[in-house]
């Protein structure tokens, strides 16, 4: 089968926001064996909307609307939908009940234009909305299948994960199962990595292989196709084995595991609490740690020491320090990890001092990076490195980095045990 | 005039890349006064390709084409719009040129097929490449614009820039210009706003008024078109006051700053400090904080205590409070935001407590949130708010909350004086 996403939205016209939607849901197309062969993006105008679908009727078997689901009245992706073909829309009382507990629990109050995002085209299934309040709906209908989800990725995302794909996938009719699997690495290039798998990645068709480099990350996307599933299994797995003699040390994870929950896995296996002392990184460590759920077991607590004050008189680092070597140095590094883990009464202390720019700082140039791991019962370790790139891009990379380094010490040590 | 993007490129069908090109051209034509009005994405398949160009003919006067010019055997742009417009492509010797000295620059063996990037379309303008080898064309036929460009934004954005924006301004007639605002409101929900503000919607044609809503944020777009740039802007002024009349009490910035850049900015007026005591949030706010560059002027560093260990022993909070309230709590809130501004000796100490989810705390439902804001000699307040939706959802709104309730408080404390 293949499929066409419209997305509907002045906005994106206007260069306002940028069209995330139609890459979340080719990639998870991509992976239902569904091919897509256009991208539309058109604004609220229902002409042109209603253009729009003849042309994607004329050539896409499934047609995926985003956006226009929302309660103002240039919200009129289902309105018009609905009179292209010919459809009532009627109230969802479920999708009402949900709008209004919606509102209830966020004690705000619900305007008339709110109980409109109710309304739903007849005859169609209604896919969730867990995370706001206009609902999805699949139709099924001349030939066709018409998937409306909203424009929000943090609603569209989930509800098209969760309902959305498993709707298309009970449709489409084809027997083969679609694997896929993807291998996640970090610590070498995507150029490196292409070229010491080059050979395998050119002579595979089933499954195939597709790397994506992406935020200092390079992953490999495993695809199978096979009638039975087990197999299709077997098949990922024969592939990566040969990657893996290849380039398997620098495998961290799998699918869309992250470092920062690679690392809360193995943290919880040693039963090991982490603390942060962060300069560099001002919390971003700390709060994406903290974006899992059940952070709480592997992380207590940690500082954000932006300034060389906090650096002193909360983690106690030396004036003497500060003064010989700087901030922005080994010694440095070491002590904010050392004594964050002491006064914060963790088993492991990582810090992050660095220079992110835009300017450079004790005449280190931007990009300067040290990275402090002080690990219970092991001596402390300080990893320099260097960055390029914006100020956002520095600091990221230096977390990941810093889950690296720290991955990689767990392992080691137990390792040697 | 209108104008169509169509972004050539089977990797941005398969996801791989998002087509942020369409969203930068989208921004700059409306600067231009061009009116956008479909983006398309078409794979590398000269016939859909083909087909593509034929819709966007009926349809659009200028059609910019971006990708598709590389060295490769599936790049085939030209080569298919040729064939669609019977037009030879010819060598420009210009091109070829600097081609050869653009490896000749990056020591590389220029191989045949990149002579190949050298031919364009005969009787076009060329536009010059200044970050790559593709040049550009403009191409005007048969009452259309035709305009290619390469895909890599780091290529393609300063050649438009540079030289295709400024061939379509010589080439579109229009004298009007175009000038837009973009109003930022905060703590009143979309559809609100609309309500309040619909019939200055209605009764709007130039300036145009456009809402869009995201992350708890509600923003208007005014758009004025005007021969004189300087009558356009007072335009915007006097459509901005009748809005201000009405909600103007949400309004707290322009364009595309954000709620913390606005924070910064109004404790950077008033010479004061901040320091946080994240429990919720787990750095989120520091982090945001710090992504802005010269935030250390206004923040020396704060604490995440995501135990109650730490918000005992890092920042004093009392046993009894956490016991009698426990930590999600007006009372805890306080005691945070005090003790953080005293212990990091700051002039503002702003907390956040709450429960992010999945599962409730101490009894209390996913989503509720205290946040404590204690400003030096004023009284402490203590905001409850309820929120829903995902755990990230909770933390990025409970972190807006924050900078709203603080800004607020500033302002009023200043209009006080």
């Amino acid at each position: 089968m293949n499929a066409e996403i419209i997305a509907v939205g002045s906005e994106l016209l206007l260069g306002q926001i940028v069209n995330t939607n139609a890459r979340f849901l080719s990639q998870h197309l991509a992976g239902l064996g569904i091919d897509v062969y256009y991208h539309t993006v058109v604004g609220d105008n229902p002409d042109r909307l209603k253009a729009a679908i003849a042309h994607a009727e004329a050539r896409s078997e499934i047609i995926i609307f985003t956006g226009g689901l929302g309660p103002t009245k240039d919200d009129l992706t289902k309105e018009t939908i609905a009179r292209h073909l010919g459809k009532e829309l009627v109230m969802d009382e479920t999708a009402l009940a949900s709008i209004e507990l919606y509102f209830k629990r966020t004690n705000r109050v619900m305007t008339e234009n709110n109980r409109k995002q109710a309304l739903v085209l007849e005859g169609s299934q209604i896919l969730a909305n867990d995370h706001g309040m206009a609902p999805g709906m699949v139709l099924e209908t001349g030939g066709h299948i018409y998937m409306l989800l909203p424009g929000p990725p943090k609603e569209m995302e989930p509800m098209f994960l969760q309902y959305g794909g498993p709707a298309l996938s009970s449709k489409s009719g084809s027997n083969e199962k679609i694997v896929s699997r993807v291998l996640r690495f970090f610590g070498i290039g995507e150029a490196a990595l292409e070229t010491e798998v080059m050979d395998i990645i050119e002579a595979q068709s089933n499954p195939t292989i597709a790397p994506l480099a992406g935020d200092g990350e390079v992953t490999l996307r495993l695809t199978a196709k096979h009638p039975d599933e087990n197999i299709a299994h077997t098949m990922l797995d024969d592939v990566e084995k040969k990657i893996n003699q290849r380039v398997g040390e620098f495998l961290y994870g799998y699918d869309n595991i992250s470092l920062l929950q690679e690392l809360t896995k193995a943290l919880k296996k040693r039963n090991l609490t982490v603390t942060a002392a962060e300069s560099l990184t001002g919390g971003l460590f700390q709060q994406e740690l903290t974006a899992i759920s059940g952070a709480s077991s592997v992380f207590k607590g940690g500082v954000v020491c932006y300034s060389n004050e906090v650096k002193q008189h909360i983690l106690q680092v030396n004036q003497e320090t500060l003064e010989k070597h700087g901030a922005v140095s080994e010694q440095c590094a070491r002590e904010l990890a050392e004594n964050a883990a002491r006064i914060l009464a963790a088993d492991v202390g990582i810090s992050f001092t660095g220079v992110a720019g835009p300017d450079e700082l004790e005449g280190k140039p931007v990009g300067t990076v040290y990275i402090g791991i002080a690990v219970k019962k092991s001596p402390t370790i300080v990893e320099k490195i260097t960055l390029s790139g914006t100020r956002d891009a520095i600091r990221n990379r230096a977390v990941k980095f810093g889950c690296y380094f720290l991955l990689k010490n767990l392992k080691e040590s137990q390792n040697a045990k």
